[in-house]
């Protein structure tokens, strides 16, 4: 069977979910749209698929699933609008900005017993999974604490991140997908502490760039998370997961396997400076996993309520920043 | 000159500082002192000093300084009685584990003038004395955000717990001193999460084995200390320190430097195990700061101030776990 | 530009290369052709290419070059008939197993004035490249001494290595080519030690299956290679080139980025154990490099006459081996 | 049993044996004796003992032993001396520059039953101690290949090197040795190469800076040794052993367990740069085990039979690098 795809959006990252699928064997790109005709275009030369607008691939009887790369103000609509449509979606983060908003999204999705991946792409990651397995294989013991450290080479313009939603719900939100992921268990308790070291004007916007968060789960496990946006040696993406019988840990991606020794020192190259390059392998894993649960009817892996608890977890952050107290996930997900 | 020592206590880390002091130029033991005169012997025997008593050392004349080792519940008292005798004091931590104590205790230091140095030995071990000049050159441009990682291979005794004043003012004091040495700037705010993840006995004593902590300053600078009484692969003590030009990282102490590769992979030995061997070094490079510091006037490196404010810290943690909020310095320290 | 290619040989590496043509853009697969028909049928349905026999693809006005992936034995035949016919050449490695009939391959491709690539893919293995690039900027000022690791996970089957040319022609005329690559200055002497400890059967057949190298230069630099058929951890391929002003090393490839702590202390998952996955985008690369020459002109890479030298270094190691000498290579190639 | 010494030389490596045998329970430093008499009066003042003459010292009742540190010329007139006074001997490698005169001072000590014990502490360091054990533990199953890296931060005044015996003498000597102790096999072939590439001076007086050797025993197994006068990133001594079912490996010793990570890259210290501070256990430790052979009677760990293997080692590889052949040794040693 192949899934038959249209993509909606054709900019950065709806490149990146383009490239993905004809990358997947058993997917294949039918159709792209997007409000930019050049857009759209340079992905349909690319991998010669049509142009059609939004209405046709809604009405189309040759494509199966779409994959939502629009702006985040048109993620819930379109989510709605495609599920009734009988298409599978897959939509990047976030679903919305507003929890609200999300839970109904979610609850048209039941309703009509939708198909929705929501685009967590580390958990495809190669060497995340390969820490996931060792940890499933008993290899640690029983989870106790996660430690994930994510930073940024650098912020994004002022203009993206006035419109993000702020750190929590824009960057930390894959950390929390990935805490909650390792952990097993969901966090009922969020404590943050936020600051603006690298930039005031990301302060003057209302927004942070440095972050630290410890989640607590009903059984004391406990899982801390480091964000800034200014990591100057490249894209920081580490792992730690300590357990009762051992700890295991995924480490960073360098620019080259080479060491320079001289009478400075030993000097290794800095990390890879983008998240395209560094999750390339877990954007095509992405899809292809995608592909699978719908080639099998097996569950999707990362879900619409993935997506929902990952953004309570961020609201519940910057809740915590502003009454500086420790914040219960059921005072925002009842 | 030589400093002339009495150890006051001839216990595990009594035998340590008598080492220390036999290792110093500069530095003479004379004499020592345990309620086991078979404690006592056995430094005797081995660095060729007398055996006395407290007031026998208290009165001498050919004694420059003591160093306590007893148990904590005589940490301040004899704090008191031996600046009083005029005797510069080195004194393990803690001065006390109540703030009222030690507040008590430093006046009377100061009203006499005394010499007091806390033993924090931390901040003198060579690789973390590095990785401070690194930060003081400039290296990683201005302080962010400090993260410590400090974990015991093993649980003290129960009977130890309990008289440990807790996991923050018995073991996450020393993470607390450094995050003070390393920010530059002194925390004003303290979150906790803290659980018991490794042995249900240490819950019933009061007390928790895994800890989270982020310490913030007044210019919004973070640090976050992870803690466990756990950790199979041995004693981890790392620190890593996040600027604005770049970060600098202190490494572990394997028991050697080795590795083997087979089928299984690449396996480098545990960590050492017991924190005299890890901190050997810095056990001997503290008592040389000392003695350098009586010796020609300079200021004492880790001052009974230093003591207070960590002690401070702990208890700021303890109330945040208690009440799950965060909890200002100036609550417990006016 | 687009240059159409056919691939002669469907086996492993034939897929491999059809793989990479598929991957590079101005690369076009046309046709391939293999004596096992179902060869070419998996080759021609994964890539949308024509089935084609030899002479077709000799006659054929819409090919611009050939990739030959036959056995060993028919590579300078088909050199000489393809560069003839006007095509192209990329050979895999070797052209023959003969000096002398390598050298007269390449008088009939000079006579033609033909283009030849000799697949030699480590060069462009972008770990290697990166180093090769640290030492033409300068990094480590004057090459002093090469030291390359080339280890197997294990033997290929006995009837290979029979018609293999033995391990120098088959397995080392890799690290002669990289050693000759960094060098850049031509070895003029070769020592070789070589003996069977994995394995008697390579012994029965007069082959060896661990090796050492010594190559010299006229002014004095210095490589060794360190090879053996059997290593336990994967396929170990390391290098350590040593200056006047530094050294630089590349690194292996592990099978995942994560690593386990436990009370047997800190592993790494084994190295990759396949040349195929260890060298994907050297393969790719490589194919790339081979375009980009045809499509400007520009000097092919890796020539017809780096695989004479590397050939000729693998005969002087094996007569210094017979003959417990150093061999000068200008015994083998006057 | 206290084992009571003689320091015969008091110059650099006088005073780090004088410092050994200070810190070694059970060994008693006595007497030292110096040409110089500042030097020998600077390690009477450190560690409490006597200044004696060399008649002094063999004939008195109440010295033991004595560590031969005097210039290389005066090495085996001193053993033999010191065993006919029946005092047990420690010497700094070598015993003589010559094999012949090796061969005779041997004879001397064995004639009257000497105790003699020649100075590679290179097998008393901690970690290479550890290596070994891993191997005979059977860690990595039977030895293969050994491959030596040891190279100098920078060379000796070129007066020294006049008189040193030449790179393969003076410095391969201790590689010699390691290999021999972890082959557990005595090599029965050297090839070697050798280069003037870091300072023409050096060649002036007949001596190179830059070698490679490679050794094979009779049953197959190869030792390879990397050396150079001029590493610019430290002292660097690395060992790497392959055996069949693995490969431990031994890492050198950097300056400080730190990482600094910047635009630049991950940079950690250089490495040690002094022989004394790189080894300063493996010293300690090997004054310890003589300490240890004299006391219970065990075979002393490093003999001269080890010492004269060495040497022979090292006057193949001159012969190998003059007559460009393999050298055996039993045309050194029949």
């Amino acid at each position: 069977m192949t899934v038959r795809f249209a993509v909606l959006g054709a900019g950065r990252i709806g490149q990146v979910h383009a490239d993905a699928i004809a990358s997947v064997p058993g997917a294949l790109l039918v159709a792209v749209t997007d409000a930019m005709p050049a857009a759209a275009q340079a992905v349909a030369d690319k991998h010669g698929c049509e142009i059609r607008d939004m209405a046709q691939i809604e009405a189309a009887s040759d494509i199966d699933a779409v994959v939502i790369c629009t702006p985040t103000d048109t993620h819930a609509d379109l989510i709605e609008r495609f599920v009734k449509a009988g298409k599978a979606v897959f939509c990047e983060k976030p679903v919305d900005l507003s929890v609200a908003r999300v839970q109904d999204c979610l609850k048209v999705v039941n309703r009509v017993d939708g198909k929705l991946m929501v685009g967590f792409q580390r958990r495809f990651d190669p060497d995340f999974r390969a820490l996931k397995a060792a940890i499933d294989d008993g290899k640690i013991g029983d989870v106790e604490m996660v430690t994930l450290t994510s930073r940024d080479p650098a912020a994004p313009p002022i203009g993206y991140i006035e419109r993000s939603g702020g750190i929590f719900r824009d960057m930390t939100i894959h950390d929390f997908d990935v805490a909650r992921w390792l952990l097993s268990e969901e966090p009922v308790s969020v404590m943050a502490a936020a600051s603006v070291l690298t930039d005031p004007a990301i302060g003057k916007v209302g927004d942070f760039d440095s972050a630290n968060v410890i989640l607590t789960t009903a059984s004391g496990k406990q899982a801390t998370i480091n964000n800034t946006r200014r990591a100057t040696y490249g894209y920081d993406q580490r792992i730690e997961v300590h357990g009762s019988e051992g700890s295991v840990t995924a480490e960073n991606h360098r620019q080259a396997r080479i060491e320079l020794a001289n009478a400075d020192g030993y000097t290794r190259p800095p990390l890879l400076d983008f998240f395209m390059s560094r999750y390339a392998a877990a954007y095509a894993a992405e899809i292809a996993a995608f592909v699978a649960a719908l080639a099998d009817g097996s569950p999707i892996p990362t879900t619409g309520e993935d997506g929902l608890r990952a953004l309570a977890l961020a609201e519940a952050a910057v809740r915590s920043v502003a009454e500086r107290r420790a914040v219960a996930v059921s005072e925002i997900l009842e």
